[in-house]
């Protein structure tokens, strides 16, 4: 029996762990930090949308008070409509909840599944707020590594599912290796959580900056979907709301009659302004948004462009895409000393490898995670150089020479 | 071994239950429904307040963007200067995290003290939101009836404790009770925890409508308070802001490491508008919220004041105080029966007693919760004419005749 409370059994949250290593560091003007450590818009909205929420705090009183527990019926409706639409399906607002940010989507998603003892797959490098919510629940996280290509096998998967599993989660485009997963991939672990009666979480947080023109996957056509699917997303990214926690959580209505237990329980409800903030954006920003896609996409681009330099010094770009890139280090040190070596000696702060997998695996030693979503083209320029050196002195593992 | 999903171990929300209630419901427009089913002022914030909140939405870009899991520095120093005066102890701000509501505080304490197996004692009538997370916890909620008073008895709780015992949790002022327990009542509970090396968790919502002066008890002054107090509290009721979910959590730095992990993986951050709006209130409008105690004080007299009539009709007045009237009723169906059919009869939907207690116990049977904050004194009156009746058709019980 494990006596060991809930937030006892799990790891400090990487990215303040980064942001720790900062203390009492200074960066010369002359050479600024570099921060490529979390996943976020470094800009507010933009104006029109600031905007609104200002008139929604002076003139709606309803903004300021409590709403339905599982958001605002017209943020529910306006998803399930633009979804019908983008992925070919029959969605409405019923199959649809707002959460106060994606990871909390998750967590809800996972009380509706999993109780101690219960199994769920997660593809290694995995998210690792999804492997900290399943040590709180007492899940064990089966881990399913996804190899060189950052690609999981549902082969490999299906080996992997005991009586006590209870869901495979896929992330896609991914964090932290920015690949985006095949349509027909996806269709395949679909159906094999079908085919075993367990469920398929998809969390499509990055969804809005694939790469890809259409739907990303076909799920949404199947009429049973809700049955197997449990989709997560976030406002966040997309209309760089941050700062305001607004996510959803998309599955059938009677999982979310569950949902609606935990939401009720941990916030009561979503806050109001980023739900109208979210709307707003859905309804008026989809020009807005296709340039900043563009822009990651060319800053993903930039990524490649000044791979040969860092490539001839070792270095291996494994996963580009969303806000990530996902890389193989030349050093002979493991990549959680590397990062914080990094952050001193050039400048950069970026998360190790170690940080998406299991405790005291070896792998992730040789792997970093860059979020290039928080500079431009010139950053990136200006990043690749510091991390290709010279003027720190590691040495690179034997194998890259 | 059980096996259950977590939520499916816990109760649906009872007050959306009660919204559901009214579907399909029509009120006549003489006789509008009169809704004191949640505690939640139904006005806006002030202008003032609202301003700040839309002026940092147009002008301050950090305002959108991710902040510190723990909450905003300025926010947390406030809130531990103010605490330091109000209660006569020594915080700083490494004693408070900001969490996106109250509820959410008590998640985070239980995650860092439980786990499946383990035991909390809450005192009956409990505040539902408590029992469910303790039931999706796995932790056993050991019910400490409060008796006919609403004041817990510490030696009764000491019998209760047993090895796998980790926290009692008071409310005061209590939801839903209405009663404000004494400081030696509140005392005599923390010495109880602290002898038996278990956590006292005092959830303080409603403080700013404690009708005593000075501090309602003394456990800050306490240099070793933080091993064994977690304190709770919400800015939502003192400054109108319950739809932008802001709570604290006031305890150890060892523990806020702990409750930073839940915190993280289930939110990332609280929102920072909400952050910012709480900020302001604790800062310029003491006076503001001075008048605001003082009309929840008058309506609580109100209360007083219309209690004859009802008395004489054979209901009794249990506690009153805070958001919050708790009522015996005289008639000869349970409150779970009862309630339904006064928001049909007497267009007046409250919570039944029954949603405060254990399941398929008799407690709570006899009892009904008004929370009162939602109308004025003229509403109050109103309210008590309509459970009064004449016009419904209801028999008493026989005792209460």
């Amino acid at each position: 029996m494990n006596t060991t409370p809930r937030t006892a059994r799990t790891f400090s949250p990487p990215v303040m762990e980064a942001r720790r290593w900062l203390e009492g560091v200074d960066f010369p003007p002359e050479r600024p930090l570099i921060n490529v450590s979390q996943a976020a818009p470094v800009d507010p909205p933009p104006e029109p949308l600031r905007q609104i929420i200002a008139e929604a705090a002076l003139r709606d009183p309803q903004a300021h008070l409590y709403g339905p527990v599982l958001g605002r019926p017209d943020l529910r409706d306006e998803v399930a409509s633009q979804w019908s639409t983008a992925y070919g399906g029959t969605l409405d607002g019923h199959n649809v909840a707002i959460t106060s940010g994606c990871n909390q989507a998750f967590c809800a998603a996972i009380a509706t599944l999993c109780t101690d003892g219960d199994e769920v797959i997660l593809p290694t490098p995995w998210y690792f707020n999804h492997k900290m919510w399943l040590d709180m629940s007492g899940v064990q996280a089966t881990p399913l590594p996804a190899g060189a290509e950052l690609l999981p096998d549902p082969d490999e998967a299906a080996r992997l599912i005991t009586e006590r599993t209870r869901a495979i989660v896929l992330v896609t485009p991914n964090n932290p290796g920015g690949v985006e997963y095949p349509a027909d991939l996806v269709q395949a672990f679909y159906r094999l959580a079908q085919d075993r009666g367990i469920a398929l979480i998809v969390d499509e947080t990055y969804r809005d900056f694939d790469a890809r023109p259409g739907a990303p996957h076909a799920l949404f056509a199947d009429p049973d979907w809700d049955k197997t699917l449990i989709q997560l997303y976030s406002f966040s990214k997309a209309y760089r709301l941050t700062g305001h926690r607004v996510g959803a959580i998309v599955t059938s209505p009677a999982r979310l009659a569950e949902v609606e237990k935990f939401l009720d329980t941990v916030t009561i409800c979503p806050n109001q302004l980023g739900q109208i903030a979210a709307l707003w954006g859905m309804r008026n920003l989809s020009q807005w948004l296709a340039g900043e896609r563009a822009e990651i996409l060319d800053r993903r681009a930039a990524i490649h462009d000044n791979m040969p330099d860092l490539a001839a010094q070792g270095w291996r770009l494994m996963g580009c895409g969303a806000y990530f890139a996902y890389l193989r280090h030349p050093f002979a040190i493991p990549s959680n000393d590397l990062a914080p070596a990094l952050m001193r000696e050039a400048g950069v702060l970026l998360l190790p490898g170690t940080m998406f997998q299991p405790a005291n695996s070896p792998a992730g030693a040789r792997e970093v995670r860059i979020a290039f979503a928080n500079v431009d083209r010139d950053g990136i320029t200006a990043l690749f150089r510091r991390l290709a050196g010279p003027g720190w002195p590691l040495a690179p593992a034997p194998d890259s020479a």
